[in-house]
């Protein structure tokens, strides 16, 4: 009666005492246009892992207090990870920076969730793929200081076997966004300038088309309402060619400091009350509620067999839900809850 | 490309100031082999709002502060609930006990979510429905006291509009399930002997089937184990005939209050330290996960509409989540997770 959905389709990994200087297969150039170190995969990783560095670098020299602790690790067959998580410091409470490099097989069903346009009903049969990616969040303690989540990942499938000739795949796909919990208009207001600016540096059409996508995309369905006040986000990306694409992945993750940072340099320290704090813990809620029942990368890598614990470091070290929770009309509360019903223009 | 995984396929439910007599269409005899009143939709409905105001009244007798809160509502299209939750009691955190009979048509997405051992390459179309049930979740305040939750249903569906003649199905499904942060063995025995002796009285293979059913529905699956020690679970229950059937539902709805409130009578008092309370929300953590990634009534309830408000008290009050988390061999936490991952024969 039980039906196990999927089994795990890719190795479990095993951990390792350093950082090796790459995660790749030293085979991956037999598939790649350039030399290895050339290749789109080895700029990828290499993008991803100074981005890592930067970012920890940054978060630590804030926090004062707390450091990261980093995990290792590889599978056997290729590919792996570093992860690294600051927990319980002086003002985050939970921040995870991950890195990892993947290569798999997908089963039909994570294949689905990874790419829902395609779900037609035709049964695919398992795809080998590679992906890389650098993926974060960031919960700070204080309730006026917003959560970050910046994700950017490129991803290859193998050619079909049963199809001889047909192209492999490629694609890049990411974004940041922002999740406070009350507003400050000329927080917001940075934020998205940072990003439209960085947009604007390849395609005017980039910035509104991805704030939409954002906004679309961290959709609570069931509640009717966004998870957070949005950014960027783009999926399944390829229409320009990779040299392009690799360029405005490696600009858009090199946004994140100063898109974020100042903002919890002004909000880390602000007195706030049991009220307050409550109401960021609703909202962690619906963070959880997002992550586990929409997000595409949460629920890909639990059914693809992916490093549980990194994926769930996206989940906040606390949350919570009353039964019926209404915010006073009008009251700050409600203007953040009607701001992530009602998508707003920020600039 | 943002795909909207299916509309809401029930109407929007409005509140109401007074419990109705019954939620039942006045033209459900129509579709009864039974006078309206002696129908099982009716007598399934009257069992369970019994049992609720039973538990309810169990759990203020033994919470002496806290009161239940009681929202009742309908839908223009026939059907309704009464949902009553008490929160921030003495004993209790919060108590959710709902019910609820709902007159829908299934989008096939949900229809797979709620009957996965259909889930062939036939499209079916959508599928008109009726669904009963009872649903209780009760998170005490205690470490030591553990969560129940339990649930009785009544399932018909009708016949396929394009297939004359064919048959409507009906089914009941349901359990009790026990979900405590540290085991104390004289109480698991208690609750699981309870479910036996019920069981007892109809057919002896139920216990035995219904234990292992639970074992294995309660499953997190990334994880690689259960939610938490588990009771009785069946579905799609319709190789008896309906009397039978009802009656085995009514049973074990009313071994709810002798399972567990003695537990509860035991621990609620109990001294513990912060480290019983941090294990118990990581525990309350993976409740989370399991009803928002795996469990059925939660995603079928999610897919097609159902009032968010009364699906979602199933969640605890507040939870939380540790990066990499791993008692220590031996201890008390390691012992219940150690139940989770290797289920046990209580009795």
């Amino acid at each position: 009666k039980m039906k196990a959905s999927s089994s795990p389709m890719i190795e479990k990994e095993t951990p390792e005492t350093q950082r090796p200087n790459t995660f790749l297969r030293e085979t991956d150039d037999n598939h790649s246009q350039n030399s290895n170190s050339n290749s789109v995969r080895a700029r990828f990783e290499k993008m991803i892992r100074e981005v890592q560095d930067g970012v920890c670098s940054a978060i630590e020299a804030m926090d004062q207090g707390g450091k990261f602790k980093e995990d290792v690790w590889s599978r056997p067959g290729g590919g792996g990870g570093i992860s690294r998580v600051l927990q319980d410091g002086a003002v985050w409470e939970k921040a995870g920076v991950n890195i990892s490099i993947v290569y798999g097989v997908m089963p039909p069903e994570a294949y689905r969730a990874a790419n829902p346009s395609q779900n037609g009903n035709t049964e695919p049969g398992p795809v080998p793929f590679f992906a890389a990616g650098i993926s974060s969040v960031l919960h700070p303690k204080n309730p006026f200081a917003p959560t970050l989540h910046f994700n950017y990942r490129y991803f290859e499938t193998d050619a079909p076997k049963d199809t001889p000739g047909a192209p492999r795949q490629w694609w890049f796909g990411g974004g940041t966004d922002l999740t406070p919990a009350y507003i400050f208009e000329e927080d917001i207001k940075h934020f998205h300038s940072a990003q439209k600016s960085t947009c604007d540096k390849f395609d005017a059409s980039f910035y509104p088309r991805f704030k939409k996508w954002c906004d679309d995309y961290f959709y609570i369905k069931h509640r009717g309402e966004r998870r957070g006040l949005g950014g960027i986000f783009f999926d399944d990306l390829n229409d320009y060619d990779q040299e392009t694409l690799l360029s405005f992945a490696t600009e858009c993750a090199n946004t994140v400091i100063p898109a974020y940072i100042p903002i919890i340099e002004k909000r880390k320290d602000m007195p706030f009350t049991d009220r307050h704090k409550s109401w960021q813990q609703l909202r962690r809620g619906r963070y959880v509620e997002f992550n586990l029942v929409y997000d595409r990368g949460t629920t890909f890598g639990l059914k693809t067999g992916g490093r549980i614990e990194s994926i769930l470091v996206s989940l906040p070290l606390t949350a919570r839900w009353e039964y019926d929770h209404q915010p006073e009309e009008g009251s700050e509360e409600w203007k953040l809850l009607d701001a992530c019903i009602n998508p707003k223009e920020w600039i």
